[in-house]
């Protein structure tokens, strides 16, 4: 097959649309000997023209008008790197009806907006991937859609924001929470703001897609349960040391009987698990299912270049599978209803202080057992200054297989 | 796009082809929506066509004749899953020459055969895939090939045979190697003959179609240097314990000054180290490169079910991307040289036994350095009742990150 120059265009040229644009270039004969194309970026959609930028493209490139890029037939793929629910949102449905093909790296849009999009990508008879919108380099929606499409995956755990795990990671080691976080945010694992980190928000709008895309049903972002690690104290990692275990802000989505649970929260790890290990800013994401048993993707879930390889990949793979109908369909086929909070059956990890009488034990334990609590493992800390004991009764949610 | 019936073809009928034809038969709706094709097995190439089988096809299937799969020009599609080097070597040929699509789980054949397939493939305009050759249901190939397409990998690691790494492992325990081989053919996870696994010979071929794929050069079964884990003895798994590290069957490919080095060696390697946790029979591949640092994927590297998953993801993929010409050629387009086997540079393990007199441990510190050799570690052990002391100088192979 002849090669034939693809016109594409980014909306967005930032770290992530730079990086798009130089590995194109760079790779350019690497992407013509898989796909049989040369892909081009031919217009970057900008708010600021005269804005200095890394790795500056050609003269004419960079636009502010999105219609240069809209009404322009000879683009037929678009990647979408700009963040933002809004204008991004509206962009991309635009060009999806308009019969673009869009890879986007937002995982906000996609977890909150993914229906509309999908329908419109549907109406539009095109593609929209979405690999970079999910752990950045970790080809986990390949994965998912390409190569367990026989496997019926009902469970998906995963370590899936980096900050977070760096921060519980330090914090082992004897640092603060405010420390860790600070020195988080000094190696740029975390932004200015890391709300959206520590409060479990990212790792909630990647569960969103991941359960979604794993499960064929729709699972939107108010679906999904979660809660941060604000609340995680020096005291707690202690604790869950002293049962051989480390604490992880783990994002967990299930089949239970037809009904789907999504939830992210600091779960009590056993140190020898996999999710344990991953090492500081990394994710990794373990996929469960009849076929494979387990397999489990581990790598960088953040940064410019490696959200730019999965941009990438995904503009490849529409090159490569246009026009044969292949995952042109919305991942989400099925409704699937969410399990009721109350049936959510999980061990749960609780820290008490007790004054050091005789009986406090006895007291607690009989308290448990009469709310039809059984306690799986108990570990009894004295700490001499305060004469008070610190009492903690765990399992944990993810025990060694 | 309408739903399409697609009639596919299999050599072979043994556990996984009947998975193959079980997945495609329970999983139909779901191949249905991600391609808008139903796959049907309407031909399966079998020696007996009397013996007893899992998942017996319909009336029919089986044929004893090869040219009614080859001949039917209906069939688009064949997956081999007969194994040997001959005849199937012979039959995926003809298939490829006379325009058949085959997917191949046969790793011995792609290792030793792949230039001639590949040929074979793009003479008649075809697509060979051959996931489940290596790592079962692990998508490594996948990922090499449509994710990481601009990032230049240039390092693999893998633990890619189950059986030794599970010896290794029930070394460390205290079994004797005898043992925990035994068990290992007991578990079914080691054949009757386990010559191929513990001499690193189904690794090797493993590791060169990984090193093909990662490199975009034909790294041939000759060109990897493997060594086994026979010579592997407890007192080896009792040093590398001292030295906080385990020993492992790893495969190691490397691009050098844009030279390969391929090989397959027992290796020690750091407790931390991500290929130390892999568990059991498990399999695992570490990938660097350019844009992604370094992806892992861990997961069953073996099993009839993982490896019909396999099988059908390319079958899929094939039918996926048919007619665009993606991923239609060889792997292999460039030719790089082999690294000279004197310019492998690496740390090694080695244990001496030395009589306990003053001066002895001096006199080997005294000969290393004057073969220009650096001493990175060194434990000495005292054996009380042959007062022989042991000692290991080494450094490993794979230090923690």
């Amino acid at each position: 097959m002849a090669s034939v120059d693809v016109p594409v265009a980014l909306l967005g040229y930032g770290t992530v649309g730079a990086a798009v644009n130089r590995l194109l270039t760079d790779s350019a004969d690497d992407i013509e000997r898989a796909t049989g194309h040369r892909l081009r970026v031919v217009k970057a959609l900008v708010r600021d023209l005269r804005k200095e930028r890394d790795y500056p493209p050609s003269g004419g490139v960079l636009t502010s008008d999105f219609q240069e890029i809209a009404a322009d037939p000879s683009i037929a793929v678009v990647a979408e790197v700009m963040g933002g629910v809004e204008p991004a949102g509206g962009y991309v449905l635009e060009l999806l009806r308009s019969g673009k093909h869009v890879a986007s790296a937002n995982k906000q849009l996609i977890a909150r907006r993914g229906a509309e999009l999908f329908a419109a990508a549907s109406s539009g008879g095109v593609q929209l991937r979405f690999e970079a919108s999910v752990c950045a380099a970790i080809p986990v929606i390949k994965v998912l859609r390409e190569a367990l499409v026989v496997t019926n995956v009902h469970r998906v755990l995963g370590i899936v924001n980096g900050t977070t795990n760096f921060v519980l990671t330090e914090m082992e080691a004897g640092k603060s929470y405010d420390d860790a976080l600070a020195d988080a945010q000094h190696r740029g694992y975390a932004e200015a703001d890391p709300t959206d980190d520590v409060t479990g928000a990212d790792a909630a709008a990647k569960m969103a897609i991941l359960a979604t895309v794993a499960f064929n049903s729709r699972v939107d972002l108010t679906d999904v349960d979660y809660t941060g690690i604000t609340a995680v104290d020096g005291d707690d990692v202690a604790a869950a040391n002293e049962l051989d275990m480390v604490i992880r802000l783990v994002g967990a989505a299930r089949l239970v009987d037809g009904k789907f649970d999504v939830r992210v929260q600091p779960a009590l790890v056993d140190k020898q698990h996999p999710l344990a290990k991953v090492d500081g800013a990394f994710n990794a994401v373990m996929l469960q299912g009849d076929a494979i048993r387990e397999i489990t993707l581990e790598g960088p879930g953040a940064g410019g270049v490696e959200t730019a390889s999965a941009v990438i990949a995904d503009m490849v793979s529409v090159i490569g599978t246009m026009g044969t109908g292949f995952l042109q369909n919305d991942a989400a086929w099925r409704e699937l209803p969410k399990l009721p909070a109350g049936d959510h059956r999980s061990p749960f990890y609780f820290r008490l202080s007790v004054a050091d009488r005789p009986g406090a034990l006895a007291r607690v334990a009989d308290e448990l057992a009469q709310r039809d609590v059984s306690i799986a493992r108990l570990v009894q800390l004295f700490q001499f200054p305060t004469k008070s004991d610190k009492l903690f009764a765990s399992s944990s949610a993810l025990q060694k297989k």
